[in-house]
């Protein structure tokens, strides 16, 4: 984000919350029969857009997906409010985080899980948050043609991940996206990352059940996991324990479960499992979506489910100030302007980290009282 | 911290670096010691505390770092000026980070170590960050005849535990304790706390060898231990492995180092190495130095101690710009009073994080902007 664009501006912030600007003409069914044909990019009334939401219609429920993810300040604002008329059908799905390293088999594995949920009746989004979408023109999750079967299930519904941005305001927009999802009546949303970033923490806080795909290796299965990543896990799948590789599965697991043993226990009263299948022969499958449903009952039974949702809500809620506001402030072009200098002076020991950070912080208010005035 | 405190207030925001406020007038070398022997608490300039520090003198370190501690507004202003004066002379100490939950016998091996170092003719200070301390009075190095023989050990300066603060607050006048011993000629400066809680995060970002404390127990050793925390250890010294205990310790250490070995390399090049040691037989205390001796060679080579100083002093300036920000916005009495209502919207579903996100920033700013001029 460019530190010009009003969302980083604290003249602007609750612009988008409060919108003064032109909405869409309501519309009636016609309208939306004819938006529907033509494919036409007019806006529908918020209204409107929450009815074909709650009918599951994924056309209109797409073109919501968009709004929330465009730039456009008017295409925002309406994002908003669908958001907001969405939010009390929302909630009843299972969130799913998926992770694994280039490699693991993600795809298939998704494909293979997916159609066994749509098999029994379930409907299933599937999203990604893919930090690094912007260097790889969105390998993730942008080629449909890596979940052939699963596109073309009408009860599936996959969701290239949103532009890329900073990892908050990708997070925000997952959010917002699930709420939609859930109001379309999915009953399971699957948020796919790479297990190479910051992105699986992010998902992990926002997802009920985080699920982790690791395939057998060179023998030191561990070494490759990024740092705290395994401990986040509510279940480790190795995936590919097929033909040749299925012993090498089994021992990498037997590994796993060693691991994990030396965490401590979560507070949900849970005790990861490790799981071996194979998304190409389609084995294990059902164990783990049976896991995951034992593992629904048993936190929504001693409330460990909702306690976590709710901790997620307040958590973005705070993250979104915390990021906003280290967003106005480094952002700030005379903030931008001094804090190399400000950053070398502390790196030769010219002044105290804290000093740097108060002189810096004197010239921020000062310029924020003077501006809003 | 109060919300009326003027350090959080934007409007005061930079007095403590550009005090307005009466210097003490500078003190010759008489006044020094008319100071020294009767302990009065009159202020000395600055240069005369610099002077004192550089000399060693324990007394005037000893008031430098009360000074630091201080909430009084002109003792604060002193203390930065002391600060910047003695950075010059800091930065050429070991600092060590030293943790263990209750029980792991951390005073004695802190003693013990201690009385090896500078019984090698090193210069030890021995400071602790317990953010607990206001709860437990200060049972962390608050009562020195917890380490009877150092604390008289003329080349040993034990200092309690600042007053409890905020975590932010406890580490930042850690960092400025540390700048004030390291002028004062201490070679290696131990950081204990108790490995319950946050804290052993912070003193990690502060150090250059973070040690982890552990003892045998019964059998299942790994359990215990917080998240996170074995993946910041440089070592684990396995302690009181004596008597009866031997032979458990020597197994808890195999058990270590099987753990240790499923953890990513750490980026220095270095293997954290698992030791055993009875800080009450003293056996294998100077192994545990040579291991802290061969990782400052070691990364000192490879230019990772530098790069880790140099990332700490930028992440602690930040760090702090952060914490203000925040400090600021949370503790704003008009977001204080609506904080709540806007959580509980979000949690009955009323509201979506984001937008409550946004009206709480939206009042905040116009709040800054409004006051400020």
């Amino acid at each position: 984000m460019s530190h010009n664009h009003p969302e980083n501006d604290p003249k602007y912030i609750g612009l988008v919350v409060n919108p003064g600007i032109d909405k869409p003409d309501s519309v009636n069914a016609d309208s939306v029969k004819r938006f529907l044909k033509k494919g036409k990019r007019k806006l529908l009334s918020p209204e409107d857009y929450l009815r074909g939401i709650l009918d599951g219609n994924i056309t209109i429920l797409s073109q919501a997906v968009t709004l929330v993810e465009s730039k456009n300040l008017d295409h925002q604002s309406v994002a908003q409010e669908i958001i907001i008329k969405c939010l009390p059908y929302a909630g009843k799905s299972v969130r799913m985080g998926i992770t694994g390293m280039p490699g693991a088999g993600k795809s298939t594995f998704i494909e293979s899980l997916g159609r066994h949920i749509t098999g029994q009746g379930g409907k299933l989004a599937v999203l990604a948050i893919d930090p690094s979408s912007e260097r790889s023109k969105g390998s993730i999750l942008g080629d449909k043609t890596r979940m052939e079967e699963l596109s073309s299930d009408p009860n599936a519904y996959i969701r290239p991940s949103p532009a890329a941005g900073s990892l908050g305001g990708v997070a925000r927009k997952t959010r917002e996206i699930i709420i939609l999802c859930e109001a379309a009546g999915f009953s399971t949303i699957f948020i796919e990352t790479v297990g190479v970033g910051q992105s699986e923490t992010v998902v992990h806080s926002m997802v009920d059940f985080f699920l982790l795909i690791q395939i057998a290796g060179a023998g030191d299965e561990l070494q490759g996991i990024k740092r705290g990543i395994m401990e986040m896990a509510d279940a480790i799948a190795i995936n590919k324990a097929d033909g040749d590789n299925y012993q090498k599965a089994q021992l990498a697991a037997a590994q796993f479960r060693n691991a994990l043993h030396l965490f401590p226990p979560t507070g949900s009263g849970w005790n990861p499992p490790v799981l071996t299948c194979s998304a190409l022969e389609n084995t294990g499958i059902s164990q783990v979506w049976e896991s995951v449903n034992e593992y629904v009952a048993l936190t929504k039974g001693n409330n460990y489910f909702q306690n976590r949702r709710h901790d997620q809500s307040t958590f973005w809620m705070y993250e979104t100030i915390n990021e906003t506001l280290r967003n106005n402030f480094y952002q700030n072009p005379q903030i931008r302007s001094r804090l190399a200098a400000y950053e070398n002076l502390v790196l030769t020991d010219g002044m105290s980290s804290f000093i740097a950070a108060q002189e810096l912080l004197n010239t921020y208010f000062k310029l924020v009282g003077d501006k809003d005035n």
